[in-house]
Formats: structure tokens, C-alpha cells, sequence
């Protein structure tokens, strides 16, 4: 991360990796626009479906592109430029240098998570041993939230919205139709998301009722008893249970249902895409007590690509951490990530910082103990100031006063 | 539906019935506004769960409601009454009339679909053989478009909005990251709603890129060369499919997959709540082709329950068809229904005709013939003209031009 040579000029490459945000497009607009104000950068190359695309020459040229359209790109979800999940050799480096100097490629830019992070990383690594000189910068994208160093990642609280958002409407579905239903939300590691679901709550009964978070082991017996317990006392039961939920020894409980599992180059267990876990939880439940009515949904990929929820903080700073990853890597001429950070102060607010990639890359973060309930079957007051100033204002659910007409 | 006497004056008693949507409170309000017009209607009450709250003398006094909140219950999703889905016998009804005469009801009106029309109906047939004067009627709702008599019903455009502008984010997740993506949607009998993805294409290779109805036999072996066909051309593959499909023998293929099957007082097996489905076709790709991303996500309960997104239309129509039930019922003094009708001219315009009970209770209404492709696998024109007005306007989805760099 030293500061290198004092000024380095070439063209410029941006791609994104890993799973789609609904604001991952402002990041790499605000990069974008950001790299148009430099002298240092001639070219800016969009490089399709991440490193892949680099390996298979497929740039686009996103100089080209009118503001109007970059504008547009920027409001629309998922990975404008594609997206892969593949972890980079030494030998897949050695090949993209010599294909980055070809198009003189000196700054480098790669919008994800912590595997993406983490092929930021290796790629620096290798940059430097096989002497390719190359400003590699993360940018911080998830709507896991898991990335350390960072208060909070672009794309969580949008993603967060809408599984909040989600979560009014289903417990307002469950009191008109009373039952239990599971709602099972994205997290392989952390439960962030998962836990945003608290933010639905606007009446006392309000779901849901029970969070189950992959941060601690998930007993089936123990969530048969909670859900009795609550059902018992409201007639109906909402559940939100992250996707990455594991037993004692680490297993996910996803990952045992099924005799083959997919796993991708960064070892990642495939946990989306299937409605297996809410459906064994579901029959688990039907088996364990009397409740006839027992449902489960599984967000699925809607809750990181469905237009329009968004969180207006979010975009704000997903555009913000695009732009002074430009800044830094061009004006400093450094490697490293731009991390978010919280102002202590009130009301809300961000700082942007640089660190070093080997600092976010692989490794993921995971809820703090204070965000957790002692049961751990529910998020703590401490969450929801946390999540509620990212998410920003949720529309209000309305309710009859519903004075009781005396019998007669 | 013949006029009965020239005045009649008593209490009104209104609930909801079946799966919620996200605009049958606007029903409701509409209702219990126009129903403060008239000298006839004296108290109006909300029963609790739908006829389950009439048995139970679960009551609420809707007329101490006050404006702001019943404004703002118009704007929640599901049902403010709470819901049921139960189908009286002749001995339920006596007993309601039992609890009707207590309270003076002489105006009934029941909000939901088909089966709530056939329940309204039973209600009205008993009423009349056992003598208990009652003006009877039901108020269109259904997501699943399928009430006879209408044009569409109440519910549906939202509910098309949602997965239209779920279809448009998936596709764009699809883009990012290829593969196949099957996503299940609601609609027991009909398939308008799975129908209604198709509003989410914008550009030539947007998904859904295969759409498969209940109105047509679903055969695995089509579905797989239907999916490789698209697959080798666009690489990528969007599906859209109706939880309701069937063999050639009119076995649901959802209920080919358990044993024990979960069946209403009305007759209707349980499809939803459950990724069943949508698991058992991806499996299926992915043993019978050699593409190794395939994923299926069921929609569930979101597509009927989602804040926020609704067509104003669709608002607009379900809000109209409360007020002119009660219009009808109190003034010409006839038990009935409101259906919506669409006039021939253009732009689009709806109106809004008395219909007798029995000619919406029960039976549904498919997909006409001229809105399915010959193939079975996809819309028509004809059904985007005649859904487009209904769900407004949709956001638009940006892309880069992306000029590919010449490669060196």
C-alpha cells in the first residue's frame, strides 16, 4: 500500500464479480465519472463478466458511453457489466498481464465482496512478484454486509429494505391468515440481512417472531419450541431464518439435505436458488406439532436485484465508494480498498477510508455479540440502531383501532 | 337479483375472504365510505377472518373508524379484516342469520374470489329459502385474475407489477451471471399472472424467455429441449412458470411430488408455500442437459403482500368496485356482484356492471386462447395489449451500448 511511483499514466479497467447488488451500478458509474476528471487515466475499460473477461479479451469502452446512459446503468440493478465467481492462479495473472499490457492497463478496479476482495488481492500479489506495475483497488460491494474494516457494505441496506419491506407485507398476510411461516433470506456467513427483518416491526405483534442467524448453531428441537411458544401465544408465528443456519458442529443445514452439493472456486457452498431448507424446516415443524397451516418462502435472488427498493443512503454511497476509489488509486497512486466507516457523532454518517486489501480480502465478517439476543432467536435494540439509519424511512402499515363490537 | 322491496334499512356487515392482495383493503374503505352515504345503512361492522368472524361474533365497528386510518389501511397490503378460506353449509348459515338478526344486518358484502363469490352466493340462497332478509354481495378481488364475468379483477395488475418488475431484476441477474433460472409463480387454475412476467422484457434478449401456463399440458421432456434451445442461443435462460401446471391428465405437477397433500373446505389442493416445485424442474434441467447453473426460485406470498408496488389502476378499480357494490346494493336494493368490464375504445377505460352471484361463484376463468402461443410456451401480443394498461407504466432498465474494444 506505500505510495508508489510519483505519477503513473494508462488506461483504466473496472469489472464487477460476485453476486448483484441493486446499487453495484452506482459504484461503478461514480468510478466512471470520477476517472473522466484525470489527465493520469486515457482509456476506461469495462471488462465483461470480471476477471473471465479479462482472460477471454472482451473489454467494452465505457469512455463511449453517454452520460444519460451511465445515468440509467446507474438506477438499474444487478452487475451492468456481468459478473463471475472464479478465483484467479497464478497462471490466469501471468495471462491477464499480458493482455492488460497490451491495452495499457495500469489501473485496475474490482467491485465485489471478500472473494472478490480477495482476487484484488492475489492479482496485486501477483502484479508485483511478476513486476507489472498496476494500481489494484477494491471496491466494496455486498449485500451480505460481511466485509471487515467496513462499518457497512454498499448493497446491505438496500437489500435490507427489501427484506424488511418483504417481511411487513408477509406478517400482515400471516395475521390475515393465521399459521407459522419461515421465511428463509440470504447469509451464507453472516446474518445481517437476515436480522434487517427485525425492521418490519411497527405494532407489539408484529413478525417476525423468530431470527435465526448463521452466527449461532441451529437446533431443530429448540426452533420447534420456539415457534410452539409464540404460536401458542398469538395464534400465528413469522420466522426469518438465514439460508447460511448451521448445527453445532458448523454443518449447514442446507448443505444436509442434499447428497451432492455445488461448490465454486472459492469454495462457496451453493445455498440459494433452491427452496429446500424452508421447506424441511416447514415439514419439520408440521411433524412437531399441531399447527396445520405451517409455510415457507425463499426470497430468493429478488432480494439483491428487485428494482426500484432501494435505499437512498445506499446508492449514495455505493456511488461514494466508486468515485474515491478512483480518487485514491489515481491521486495517491496506491493500491488498497475503500472501506466505510461511521461517524461517531448523530445523526448518521459515513467517512471513507483506505485500507489495505489483504485487510478485507477471503475472510468474512460476522454480527457482533451485542447485535445477537441472549437466546439467540432475535436481534437486539443495539441492531436496530445500527440497521435503521442505513435503511432509511419504511412506509407505514395501517391498522383498525378495531374497537370490538360487544357481543350480544 | 330482482328487486325486492322498494326500501330497506338496517345494519351492514363486511369482510374479506382468500388469499390477500395488496389493494383489497381499497376495497373495503371504498366500501365502508360510500356505505356513510346512505340513511339506509346504520352501523356498519367489519367481521373478523371473513364468515369464520360471523359465527365467532367477531366483530369490529368500522363506521368509529377514523379517516386518516382508514386512508392508510386502503394503502396496506392484505387483508385488514383478517381472512378465511371456508365454505359454509346450510346449517353455518343458519346460524349466521341466527347472529345477523341480533345485529340487524340487511347488507352482507363479501370481498374476495371465486370461492368467496360462491360463499356470498350460498349465503344468498339460504337466506332466501330460510327467510332472512339480506341483500347479499360479493366485491371482485383476486390475483389470480380468474373471476368470470370480468375483464380482470381487483389485485391482478399489482400483482403483475410485482412479478413483471421481479422477472425484469432476475433477468438482469441471469445476465450477470448465466446459467438457467426457473422461477415459480402463483396461479392455481389460470395462468395470467405468470403470463404478466412477460411485460418485463425491454430489449431483444430480455427474459422470460420461456413462459409455461396451466392452460396448456406440461411435459418435462418440451420443457427440457424448450430450455436447451434457449440456452445454446442466448447462453442464459429465464422460465417463468405458473405453480399450477399440469400433466396432459390434469395432475398439477406439484402435487406429483407428495404424498400427503393439503386441501381446503373449497376443494383446493396447497400449492403455494412451498419451492418444491421450482426444485424438482431445476433437478431435472440440470440431469438432462450438461448446463451446470440452474436455479428456480418460487415467488410465494411477496407477489400478493408486497408494500409499495401496485398498479394505480388496479388501485383505483379496487377502490370503485367496494363503492359501486354498495351503491348498487343499498339504492336498486339486489344482491349481485360488480364486475369490471373494459370499454372498446381506446385509450383504456373500465366500467363497472351489476352480475348475478351465480355467474362468478366457483368456476374460473383461464386464458382465452388467442393469448397463448401456438408452441404453449410463451404470450401473445394480444395479452400484452390487454395487459399493459392494466399494470402502468414499468421503470426502464439501463444498458450499456458496450462498443466491444477491438481485440489486439
Amino acid at each position: 500500500m506505500a505510495k508508489k511511483r510519483e505519477t503513473l499514466k494508462g488506461n483504466m479497467l473496472i469489472a464487477q464479480s460476485g453476486g448483484p447488488t441493486v446499487v453495484i451500478n452506482q459504484s461503478l458509474v461514480g468510478a466512471v465519472l470520477e476517472a473522466k476528471k484525470y489527465k493520469q487515466v486515457q482509456k476506461i475499460f469495462g471488462s465483461l463478466h470480471g476477471i473471465q473477461g479479462i482472460l477471454n479479451e472482451e473489454f467494452i469502452d465505457l469512455s463511449k458511453e453517454k452520460k444519460s446512459t451511465l445515468e440509467l446503468v446507474a438506477q438499474t440493478p444487478s452487475s451492468g457489466l456481468g459478473s463471475v465467481r472464479k478465483k484467479p492462479k497464478a497462471e490466469d495473472c501471468a495471462k491477464m498481464f499480458d493482455i492488460m499490457k497490451k491495452y495499457k492497463i495500469r489501473f485496475f478496479f474490482y467491485i465485489g465482496g471478500n472473494d472478490s476482495a480477495e482476487t484484488a488481492h492475489i492479482v496485486n500479489e501477483e502484479a508485483n512478484k511478476q513486476k507489472y506495475e498496476l494500481r489494484c483497488f477494491h471496491i466494496p460491494k455486498t449485500i451480505d454486509n460481511d466485509l471487515r474494516e467496513n462499518d457497512h457494505t454498499p448493497g446491505f441496506a438496500s437489500g435490507a429494505k427489501f427484506v424488511a419491506m418483504a417481511l411487513m407485507g408477509d406478517n400482515l398476510d400471516n395475521r390475515a391468515l393465521p399459521g407459522v411461516k419461515i421465511d428463509v433470506i440470504m447469509g451464507r456467513h453472516a446474518g445481517f440481512l437476515t436480522a434487517a427483518t427485525a425492521l418490519a416491526r411497527q405494532y407489539p405483534d408484529d413478525g417476525p417472531h423468530l431470527i435465526y442467524l448463521p452466527e449461532r448453531p441451529f437446533s431443530m428441537e429448540k426452533f420447534a419450541d420456539d415457534v410452539k411458544r409464540v404460536h401458542k401465544k398469538l395464534g400465528r408465528c413469522v420466522v426469518a431464518v438465514s439460508e447460511g443456519i448451521s448445527d453445532k458442529d458448523g454443518t449447514p443445514i442446507a448443505a444436509l439435505l442434499t447428497a451432492e452439493v455445488e461448490v465454486d472456486s472459492h469454495g462457496n457452498v451453493q445455498l440459494s436458488g433452491s427452496g429446500a431448507l424452508g421447506d424441511r424446516l416447514a415439514d419439520y415443524i408440521k411433524n412437531k406439532t399441531r399447527i396445520s397451516r405451517v409455510r415457507a418462502d425463499t426470497f430468493g435472488y429478488l432480494q439483491r436485484s428487485y428494482p426500484t427498493v432501494f435505499s437512498p443512503v445506499d446508492a449514495k454511497e455505493a456511488r461514494e465508494v466508486g468515485k474515491r476509489a478512483v480518487q485514491i488509486a489515481v491521486k495517491q497512486n496506491v493500491d488498497g480498498s475503500v472501506a466505510i466507516k461511521r461517524k461517531k457523532s448523530k445523526p448518521y454518517k459515513a467517512e471513507f477510508k483506505l485500507v489495505p486489501l489483504k485487510n478485507v480480502a477471503k475472510d468474512t465478517r460476522h454480527m457482533p455479540d451485542n447485535f445477537i439476543n441472549k437466546q439467540g432467536n432475535d436481534v437486539t435494540k443495539a441492531f436496530i440502531n445500527y440497521a435503521a439509519p442505513l435503511v432509511g424511512p419504511l412506509p407505514k402499515m395501517g391498522r383498525f383501532k378495531g374497537k370490538p363490537v360487544k357481543k350480544k
